[in-house]
């Protein structure tokens, strides 16, 4: 692809992207998200023709993971050193916040050469996207009292409202299969509940497609059992989405009704939100029993559910019956990962080479987050990359 | 401010820094504190006006934490990674160390293509400087003999006799406050014990600032309750150094008399010598037991003194009721991180900014610490970096 | 030395190295090896004159790590360092691979913008060398596919049969020693087992010695007591390469026998492999109990051989009474790290700093590998860096 041109299409807009965090993208206007794809496609293909993108000659990207990861952790690290930045990992077990340390005050003591940090804190209803904002004040702070020389933009690898990394990711991946935005007007997309024999999986993926898909006139269905309900307000965000965008947006009961004539699938397990405020507060106290009994409840619940598998029957009901499917991974795949899970081997197996490549989205999107929050005009900044034309592998 | 100007201000002496460890401030001379303090200055003035001061392309800077760490793990890697090093992280745990390994091997084996190593060891009196000697005598038979490339430099990052990279960074801070060293003469500084709930905290903070100040002819008091001691070698290199550089030196036991008329204070708790002494032996002994009961009669004892808290009716008794106050961080803040603490929490509040100030500094202490000892002549090599003029971050 | 000398060695033949993972030396031709060796040596040579071979701007090396390492993940982190990569450790504990995710899925997962993946996996014999096939074919099918820009190359770090790593730096160690590969011709080098007081120490050292220096022309016997064999696949492989190559290998049951007029001598013990395969189906059904009494039955065995020590007595039987020892280290010495061991204590000294340098050869080695895999021409990019003459340090 010719880079110079992709370059061109990038509208010079103020985006409102520049040194703001990326914490939700319904915080985001339509043309702040249209600018991180491209420049995400951008980067990719600089990496792609051996052009090196890097812009920082130093500096930290500090990451702190409260819940396991390894594509996002791995993404976040290939994207700051792609652009020259060392990751930096605050293992909150290794540090002396443990002393009763603030935020305020940690999130400065680890920013002094940072240019920025990526936060997933996915476990608590409620105060995943609270923390990530109270380190944002804490670095306005001391940005504005010239502690800090920079304000390190913070990323949201993963909060109890949204996947902004993920969703934005899939979004990409929808833009290259249709061709582009545009031809994703009115194409059916299902993000349905599927059955796991695990518990407590967050919310942020069903939750942040929904928020997302709904800013580009498609056709949501949201599909889960009856109890397996979403945030409500942020189904209410999608609801408002769709309205603007010209786009529908549905909830139904059941996944075989959903799955008729759609052009995208994406079936995915999650706890309900009622469960996720129980066990929050179980968490909070520290109560082992009670997360216990409440995990055998929930087990019990989720599986009079086992027919919410993606499946053969399921995919024959949608478009051509080949509805692109899509999953964050790693999914339960039935006979694979787990006896019975969100998908039967066979069809995972058809599309699972297209969901190693939206995932592989995911190190560049991370990417034009920091690229576009840190530069005002980075049309000009990606030029001056094409024309330096450093190469990534000298050969 | 002018990089050049500053740059010209470094004397061109021999300043003893080359090529040797920084292991001990009272092991430096007067000239060698002051060029670490320039440098410092210089390549924080360069960070901040975008020049990029790498002067390596590659080469690995270890680290070995024998004890929790957030503001010096951060700031160590951001050193290294400022002047073009990466931080290796010598985790114990997972390395073969248990099998008996000898320390002249292990420093040997992670050295091969390393510049420099890290060590904070604080948790045995008598053993965390003793290692980094022996560490250091390793390297140096190892380059002898042409195992090593290079010797690399050791950067003590808290020992159980001293905190340099602490010590430095809070002189630096007093430099910028008060305007220069010069003008540090004859202010009174207190460095006074506190209250704190927690037990077994190390000497090496208010040894290494009584080690320090006393350099430059400040009116050091020591303060603390009765009992309280710390290394008596290091009081009396302190009192010697007070002699020496027309300062002075004096203990009291109390905080209210040690505060009159001061013009800093730096009240923080730490755990009696000659506990310390006993700690060890029980640690050593791995009687746990012991360990307990200690803690117990030590909080007991600690529990005295509650009113050694700097607060309002403190503050009113310095200098015009305004004494500067620094603390290492974090500090036990009543009310805040505690219960009962260090300090009042109206009093941290006003001055938080300025520690974390304090703080800021010790990332580019330490990036002058491995400036001096690589370089012979740091003076040149800082010249040709600002001609050579590389931006940190491209725009 | 030359460096353009050195370039200028090696031959513009087709090595069969080029996007080819390193798992066993056996699978690599003859002019392989030798390209490899003499890759590591003008890096290093590079290294030391201070010319930077830094060929990649940015890029991922992921290191997996399934047992402990000090050495290997040191070298490993020093040769991707070198060349310009950054080392991001793919920690199991800390990833989502407990939600059973598949060997092909986290293959790619980590590899979007990676360019090595270094494996270390020894404990279960007939899995690690198999893992690393899983992992690489799993690489194959993404980057055919396009999920993968590039095919990241694997360096086997260590399995149940081989370790290249080590046994290409021992290798290395006595082209220098004795001149050239060429002076090997006809050595006899002694690869003995020896007693320590551990248990369940993996096979692969031994065996990647006996499978490579027997390519060379050398006189090898393998020693061990009667019951510690090691995997006969590889034994006769390393009959075989003798045979090839006009060498000897034979099999003896004393130490002493074996070391009469012994060029070198690598005493180090291992546990037998009948006893490794008891081992990995006792760690595989997770029989803790069974594990303990296995344990002490071996601990027991080891027992009768506390003679199989290389101390004075043996030396004096070698060639002048100064055979070269070696040694992939931590050895076990006596009266060092533990009461009676592999090696005497004085006998140990006497040749440490050699270990040391033998250990010193393994970042340049590993460094080697991965500039071969990613290289189809090495010559040209070698010349090119040497007349880019950019420098490692600046000064």
């Amino acid at each position: 692809m010719d880079i110079k041109k992709l370059i061109d299409e990038v509208e010079q807009i103020n985006s409102g992207l520049y040194q703001k965090d990326f914490l939700l993208t319904w915080e985001k206007s339509e043309s702040a998200l249209r600018r991180v794809l491209q420049v995400a496609d951008i980067l990719r293909e600089m990496r792609m023709q051996n052009i090196s993108p890097k812009v920082f000659d130093s500096g930290l990207a500090v990451s702190i993971f409260r819940d396991n990861s390894t594509r996002t952790r791995f993404s976040y690290a290939s994207a700051a050193n792609l652009l020259g930045l060392e990751v930096q990992d605050m293992d909150e077990q290794k540090s002396q916040i443990a002393h009763g340390e603030t935020v305020r005050e940690t999130a400065n003591m680890i920013s002094f050469l940072t240019d920025f940090i990526g936060i997933r804190d996915d476990m608590f209803l409620g105060e995943g996207n609270k923390y990530m904002r109270e380190v944002g004040e804490a670095l306005d702070d001391g940005f504005a009292k010239g502690v800090l020389p920079v304000r390190p933009g913070i990323v949201n690898l993963q909060c109890d409202m949204d996947h902004p990394t993920q969703a934005m990711a899939d979004l990409l991946h929808l833009k290259h299969e249709f061709g582009s935005l545009e031809n994703l007007r009115g194409k059916k997309l299902v993000m349905s509940w599927a059955y796991s024999p695990s518990y407590g999986k967050p919310l942020s993926v069903p939750q942040g497609i929904i928020g997302l898909m709904s800013r580009f006139g498609m056709d949501i269905t949201l599909a889960y059992p009856e109890g397996y309900e979403l945030i409500p307000e942020i189904v209410d965000i999608a609801k408002h989405n769709a309205r603007n965008s010209g786009g529908n947006f549905k909830i139904v009961n059941s996944m075989k009704d959903a799955v008729q004539g759609a052009d995208i699938v994406y079936p995915k397990s999650w706890a309900p939100f009622h469960i996720m405020q129980e066990r929050t507060k179980l968490l909070k106290a520290g109560d082992k029993q009670g997360l216990d009994a409440l995990e055998q409840t929930c087990l019990a619940e989720n599986a009079k559910y086992k027919d919410w598998e993606y499946n053969e029957n399921m995919q024959k009901l949608t478009k051509d019956k080949d509805a692109l499917y899509m999953h964050c991974l790693p999914a339960d795949i039935s006979g694979v990962s787990c006896k019975e899970g969100e998908v039967a081997g066979k069809t995972f197996e058809q599309y699972r080479i297209k969901t190693y490549h939206e995932a592989g989205f995911k190190p560049y999107i991370i990417a034009a987050m920091m690229f576009t929050n840190r530069f005002e005009y980075p049309v000009q900044v990606l030029k001056s990359i094409l024309e330096r034309a450093n190469k990534r592998v000298l050969y």
